[in-house]
């Protein structure tokens, strides 16, 4: 098995072309989830731009992060947290990957990404920060830490969760959500977009147990 | 819409069962990827340990994070690549989902959970860290940094990539790697697993230029 595959080096990353590398190096993290963070600023003009590097850091306290560059594109998101305190988290479903896509053009300062990109703003009483009425599970964060990553120049933004909003049925009896009737679409690298379906549900692992697939037997 | 939405509060939250929080809060992020961390004991002990939380940090540098709890689980792991300085990341695919969930049972210390699990350990000059032979993307890191989140008390531990091994033919002339053909597996909360399949492809986003599926020109 070996010899069928291909190894790439440190050296072979550094000496490619630079968008064949950008869109490799972006794949090797497998799928990811797709959210769009809502934001709004001082002077009331909201943002989105879609992420997919929303990691779960916490249960309770509940609390979400992500990854932001801070020199590139979701500038205006980071600024609007600073301004506000505020940020939502939007899953993007199946229905809409192409508004959420659009959101990474560089749109300018006074223009919302929400009217430009075919999105409905959504607002709830416990946040200024704008929900996407579309996406099928919204989330209410609050900010509470960031961190410099060095290494990589980039910010982990931790927020905690303050509600969230999500389609009934999709809430099974154990708590766990269903991503498959609720659409949610993965994405690949920078610009790939996957459907998900389910496969296994195993249960919680303990020694001298294989585990076997709950979904068969149901 | 809205009104047929759930609404969970902050509130809500705390006061909920703890299984159903876990299950519940673990599904908010959407879709996660599945790796399998592999690395070595000083006393040449291996061990697997099934995450969620990778992250794409850097592409030059090549850089991936992920989130580690500092006293659960996969402690074996924080050890192990603190006294090796190395690490692999290794995709899980759908053939091997009930394997890999199988590594998160508390097996003891001088247990590997390659053999445990029914997992080929791979070895490459390069790291002493074990990959996994069934795993259709390998990637052998080594340690740059870690960092204490306090709101969560977890630890993001940060690689750069030293070589990566893939299916050759699962690279296109982009650079972009087909999660649908080497069959990654997703994993919603803390045990349901997906599989995922291509549903679009966006150019890079531009004003003025509303994505379109390119899939559906092939």
């Amino acid at each position: 098995m070996p010899d069928s595959f291909r190894k790439i080096t440190k050296d072979d990353l550094e000496r490619m072309d630079r968008i064949y590398r950008l869109n490799l190096v972006n794949s090797l993290s497998g799928i990811k989830s797709v959210n769009l963070v809502g934001t709004i600023s001082s002077k009331n003009i909201t943002n989105l731009a879609v992420i997919s590097s929303v990691v779960h850091l916490s249960s309770s306290p509940a609390l979400l992060g992500f990854m932001q560059r801070p020199v590139t594109v979701p500038l205006h998101t980071y600024r609007n947290i600073h301004e506000t305190g505020e940020f939502t988290i939007n899953m993007v479903s199946s229905d809409f990957t192409a508004n959420a896509h659009y959101t990474s053009a560089k749109f300018d300062d006074f223009q919302s990404e929400f009217e430009a990109c075919g999105l409905t703003p959504q607002y709830f009483t416990e946040s200024k920060a704008p929900c996407v009425a579309e996406s099928p599970l919204k989330i209410v964060l609050k900010f509470e830490e960031e961190y410099l990553i060095k290494a990589s120049n980039t910010i982990l933004m931790v927020g905690s969760v303050q509600s969230v909003y999500v389609l009934p049925d999709a809430i099974d009896v154990d708590g766990m959500i269903d991503l498959e009737l609720l659409k949610a679409a993965g994405l690949s690298g920078l610009n790939t977009y996957y459907n998900v379906s389910k496969l296994a549900r195993y249960p919680y692992a303990r020694v001298n147990e294989f585990p076997q697939n709950q979904l068969k037997n149901l």
